[in-house]
């Protein structure tokens, strides 16, 4: 079996369209997109545990338990549509209206996603020209609805990958999504829409998509900020059914998928000049990998050691100490990539952080931390914070 | 009742003398003090609850579960002793030894604590010569000690506090502290050091600083990040007897000693520009009023927006549905000073937000959320997050 990767997005698997606009929400820029399944499609989706829910994630959230066959998404970027009251709802369930109403079909095969300000109303009048455009301007390049879902991203994010399982068969998934700020797992300013070819029933489908978004996007920090918009929907078109021994592999793929996208999220994270995945090995419980994992992802201190390209071993050790795990101080181990700088809790001298240093002028790096207390093990992906993280998040709105 | 705040610190009670000398950790400023009882004295002390402790923490705690009459504290910083094995434990021992050994004292008498760089041996050379120096210039100008305990701080921290209860009798307490970068919660890289002179028993003296600390300290927040070194000692001189009916009295003036020097590492924080006072007002229990004001003071949107002076609730929002507590979304009401800018989860409006922009003009804000969910309240201090903050601790080590 051959895997190829593809530099297109939610439209390389055949059955879906897609366009992108400009209507005014934000200036000059891209920001209503809706995406199209020329036959019925299965949906799943991973909403945000925020208990600040936006509109659109209450929409489409309701909507998913009551009916799982979708055609079409409209996303807006530059409003969140959040803290917005009843008129909110009311917005969100207009955009999904409109949306039915140029592609035909019911309102009930529409699902809303929006990400942006919080706690302004939509201008509805923009909001309504842009689906009209946008329905009217569907086609197989998805690049222009990466755009529009974009914030304060500064490139599109979107990926492709298919598997030929012989001749005649063939497995394609395409996907896109946008980050950069307020990203924290459990779903941060993220939104991601992921596509296939092949028809898989929708417990399994949302199963699957679960499975993928814990191993990917539930797994990246920018900033340790939770976000109240964070939606993620993949959609399987009815129609060509797909073996169930073939479903780990689909699994396979789908979590990879999410994993470029994930990676692509952090990469691009609000000022972040590099990225660090974290691992923790060896600890007690699962949850104190995780635990650990995460406080380090998290640090400030961490993270602008990370920016200062400084391998400063004992920032690390300071968060591992203020995890609430189980640990021994002096057994812990850190590696910055192959080079060891601390063993059973001390540094290993001069010598090893001159060579840590010039690990840590590359644009990714690996930090190890060896607990040595148990056997379990987590991973996640962090970038560093820089001048530029303060300057996007103190002039947002400005 | 009369009382007097006045601009000094742990010598302004009789009793004490304290010093303060560069003996060559860092370059060209002082990084060595020493602050001496002329009489015995109780001790009172709270250690950070991160499990990677420094070797002085370890010293001195043990010292304090035996023994409950001291003498001297001898401190540096820029190196924090702390992943130092079993060499730093000797060294920091060997600190309190020299110490007693200079002032003539047995050593079970001396206290150490230890600031700055984590994961360096002490240059004990240098520490040697720096406890005999500054052992030797011992007196009751309280500056140089409140100067040689500074790491990133910009400026010393200390204040006295006399109650003039008639005209026989005053109580005095004066204190010092350092603090601005790694601080949160239970202790961050801070120091602090208070005097008095009145008596109080260990047990209730302990009760005491317990009960100040959990007030002040505990409450600031500058990066979320907790330290391996932070100490707080009350020093209480025997001899002047104290009646108990006055305890309230006591508690209250060393609560506010506590919160005075708590508010000046929060105005010092790392790159700091303002302060904001979050308080969160009728959560369902107190822990959730906690866990409320902790999540918003340590958001790096919110922040980042205070920082940048816009009175940005939705990113409040954002981090009180993250928070994981009871609440409900359409009850909250937040006010930035008096300006109410939420009402029942809804913004108020564009005329409201240039009145709350004026509002965080100021150095000081007073951040006012009230869930309408119960009727417990909890309140933090923090600061904003600034290029400054990046640059500090992007190049500290460089």
């Amino acid at each position: 079996m051959q895997i190829k990767w593809i530099d297109r997005g939610v439209c390389y698997p055949e059955g879906f369209l897609a366009s992108g606009v400009n209507c005014g929400i934000k200036k000059d820029r891209l920001d209503l997109g809706v995406l199209f399944g020329t036959t019925e499609c299965y949906a799943a989706a991973t909403f945000t545990t925020n208990k600040v829910k936006a509109a659109p994630v209450k929409i489409s959230s309701e909507k998913l338990n009551k009916n799982k066959i979708y055609q079409a998404i409209v996303v807006n970027s530059g409003n969140a549509n959040c803290c917005t009251g009843n008129r909110g709802l009311l917005d969100a369930q207009e955009m999904c209206r409109l949306t039915a109403q140029e592609l035909n079909l019911p309102e009930e095969k529409v699902l809303v996603c929006s990400t942006g300000v919080i706690g302004e109303p939509l201008p509805m009048g923009n909001v309504t020209n842009g689906i009209k455009s946008a329905c009217s301007s569907l086609n197989e390049n998805d690049l222009p609805f990466a755009e529009a879902i974009m914030t304060t991203d500064t490139k599109p994010k979107r990926i492709a990958v298919e598997a030929i399982l012989d001749e005649q068969t063939t497995i394609k998934i395409g996907g896109c999504a946008k980050g950069a700020g307020m990203i924290y797992p459990n779903m941060a300013t993220m939104l991601a829409f992921i596509t296939t070819d092949v028809e898989i029933p929708p417990d399994t489908l949302q199963e699957m998509l679960k499975n993928a978004v814990e191993q990917s996007f539930n797994r990246i920090s920018v900033d340790g900020d939770q976000s109240t918009n964070d939606t993620v929907i993949l959609l399987s078109p009815k129609g060509r059914k797909f073996p169930e021994k073939q479903y780990e592999l689909f699994q396979n793929l789908l979590t990879r998928v999410c994993e470029s996208l994930a990676l692509m999220i952090v990469k691009d994270g609000e000022g972040a000049t590099k990225v660090a995945k974290i691992i923790v090995k060896n600890a007690t419980t699962p949850q104190d990998a995780e635990k650990a994992a995460r406080k380090i992802s998290n640090s400030l201190l961490f993270k602008t050691a990370l920016f200062g390209e400084d391998p400063n071993w004992g920032r690390i050790m300071g968060a591992l100490g203020a995890a609430d795990i189980t640990l021994d101080p002096n057994a812990i181990d850190i590696w910055f990539d192959d080079v060891q700088v601390v063993s059973c809790g001390m540094g290993m001298g001069k010598e090893t952080e001159e060579r840590a240093k010039l690990a840590m002028r590359k644009d990714q790096i690996v930090i190890t931390v060896d607990l040595k207390v148990g056997k379990y093990q987590y991973h996640v992906w962090t970038c560093d914070l820089s001048y530029d993280y303060v300057k996007i998040n103190a002039e947002y709105r400005s």
